[in-house]
């Protein structure tokens, strides 16, 4: 049965990246791969197009693939709209309509990267953490928010962490499950000395970790977690934790490597339908000049092809395909160094079609 | 008028640090500083004294003296006492109590200890960075907060962060105050694209920026941050941000040196009324064995007389007298590396006290 896939390029350098990453998707259909796609607006593009970021029209399209590729949403021309239709909501909204609460976020160093990390060789040669972040709970979504007015007259800020029991065990399995295809390891990050939020967290994990005797697991508070990301990152193998504090600790997580531009994500529902999008923004700055790099848009096709489309073989393709451009010297600006050759997005994509 | 000190030991390695920032402070008083102090328990110690980790007894001591003292609380003997009663929540009383709701936390690369990074010396070589973290709101001591039982049966963590326009400006206060008398310029961290309460912190804030033109100020989401915080620390002079923010970044900071060890914390009230601690824990598996580094401890002795006893001259004193010690290349295990020479707890204090 042919898959469905809906590419969103969104803003920035979203439809430069996106454009080298469908190359590499037209390839493997033409090959025979079993897809398709179409192209929907998210973000800026889309309230340009149809005056919200996250429109019916894309919705119509999102729910019924069984994949999305997502390029990156933002850009400044966007910051004077009001918040709710500011492109990252659009981005929110698709992570909650489409329930998409398991975000895996890998912060790999490429050994021909390694001088680009800011951390010395030693603390970071060889690193491979994977991110489980939960995505569609916590207090980005959690009710009552808001500003308001005190009965002294001045404002009050509000907004609400919540997990239930549920939440956690959904996104607790995953995790478990990818410390068991990886080193058997997992990392849970809470804050349970002050949050009961985080309490209900460890002690639900806790509880799953039963069904899982070959992974071992540790539990951390999120500030020392922040710190030993810096110390000792090589410590972990897999952490799972909740949707603000992951989005701090894969954020520091993948500047560990220095080359936050190869850093495919996934997010996930519970039947591994999936968004994939690169870990990097959408960068205005260099919007439109050729120059960003689309190995973490193609690596975050292959992800797709691994974790929605069951392709194995077609993902390790990909994914062999970068390792040997990297290895032939080839270089975006955004992790040039001296002895290799730069070259521009467009020249990065060729370099990864011949190599396929 | 004679001013008054508590100090409070604490737990695990606490009591060591402490006393050698109290030989300090008995010289000081000794060449005719007129303070006097006296000692009151907290955390794990005051729970096995009195069986609440902030006792009526310290209570009424902290509460009427000009500054205190902390060495660091908790230790795995009391991970088994239920939560209200763990050594942590004495730490949260106490600040909340005394209203000690500015928190400065300096992270600071000392030359001599340049090789105990695990970033790359020219990343974080005069690393020089303020983090001023509110210390008395936001989710940590936000209503409604609790595990319940929702209508479906399964139970539900909530927790609730608010900031009000009164709190977020005396924070913002410190912090534009503390940046002009340094590189004058202050970067606000938030979470405005996401969380109502930061959009409040980010309006405060640059409202408040009018009053203090000489400040340049800039505004950063708390994932760049944290990711700032690895590629390019030294961008940063002076960080402001809210508890839980704060609670992160700063020891993600703090960690960029290295040496933990050597960084002390204030924790203020509006009229200058503080908590100085070390920025590091209470060090359990090194307890009672003399190999603690006391000189964050001291350097936060310094702090001390700096902002509640108004005392700069003093304060300098003990800085230059750490910088000596280092300089003559003493070091605890902590911070030891080969060609210097290590030295115990109190050894290291001996030398301070020579230096003085
Ligand atoms: C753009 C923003 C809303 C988003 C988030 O906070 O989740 C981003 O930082 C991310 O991590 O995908
Ligand atoms: C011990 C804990 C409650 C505390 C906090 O989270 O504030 C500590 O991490 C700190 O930063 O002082």
């Amino acid at each position: 049965m042919s898959k469905h896939i809906a590419i969103l390029p969104g803003d920035g350098i979203g439809p430069e990246i996106i454009a080298q990453a469908v190359r590499v998707l037209d390839k493997l259909i033409a090959e025979g791969l079993d897809a398709d796609y179409q192209y929907a607006p998210l973000g800026g593009a889309a309230y340009d197009e149809y005056g919200h970021p996250y429109p019916e029209f894309t919705q119509n399209i999102c729910r019924q693939v069984d994949a999305i590729l997502l390029g990156a949403v933002g850009g400044p021309q966007y910051d004077k709209l009001e918040r709710p239709l500011r492109p990252e909501r659009g981005l929110l909204a698709i992570r909650k309509d489409l329930n998409l609460f398991g975000n895996l976020r890998p912060a790999i160093l490429y050994p021909e990267l390694a001088n680009a990390s800011t951390l010395k060789p030693e603390v970071v040669s060889g690193l491979n953490i994977l991110i489980v972040r939960e995505l569609t709970g916590d207090i980005y979504f959690g009710e009552p928010r808001g500003i308001h007015t005190l009965p002294n007259g001045e404002r009050e800020g509000i907004n609400t962490m919540r997990y239930s029991e549920s939440e956690i065990r959904r996104i607790g399995k995953i995790a478990f499950e990818a410390a068991q295809k990886r080193n058997k390891k997992l990392c849970s990050v809470d804050k349970a000395n002050v949050l009961e939020t985080t309490e209900l967290w460890r002690e639900i994990i806790t509880d799953i970790s039963r069904d899982y005797p070959d992974v071992s697991v540790t539990h951390m508070y999120v500030d020392n977690a922040a710190m030993q990301l810096v110390k000792a990152p090589k410590q972990f193998d897999v952490i799972v934790t909740g949707n603000i504090f992951g989005d701090i600790l894969s954020d520091q997580a993948s500047m560990l490597s220095g080359s936050i531009g190869m850093l495919p994500s996934a997010s996930l529902n519970e039947i591994g339908k999936g968004m994939y999008e690169p870990s990097h923004g959408s960068a205005p700055d260099i919007a439109g000049q050729n120059l960003a790099n689309p190995l973490a848009t193609i690596l975050s096709l292959a992800m797709l092809l691994r974790y929605s489309l069951y392709n194995e073989h077609a993902a390790q393709r990909i994914e062999q395909a970068v390792g040997k451009v990297l290895a032939q010297g080839l270089r975006t600006s955004d992790i040039f160094e001296e002895g290799c050759q730069r070259v521009s997005c467009s020249q990065m994509g060729d370099a990864v079609l011949a190599a396929l």
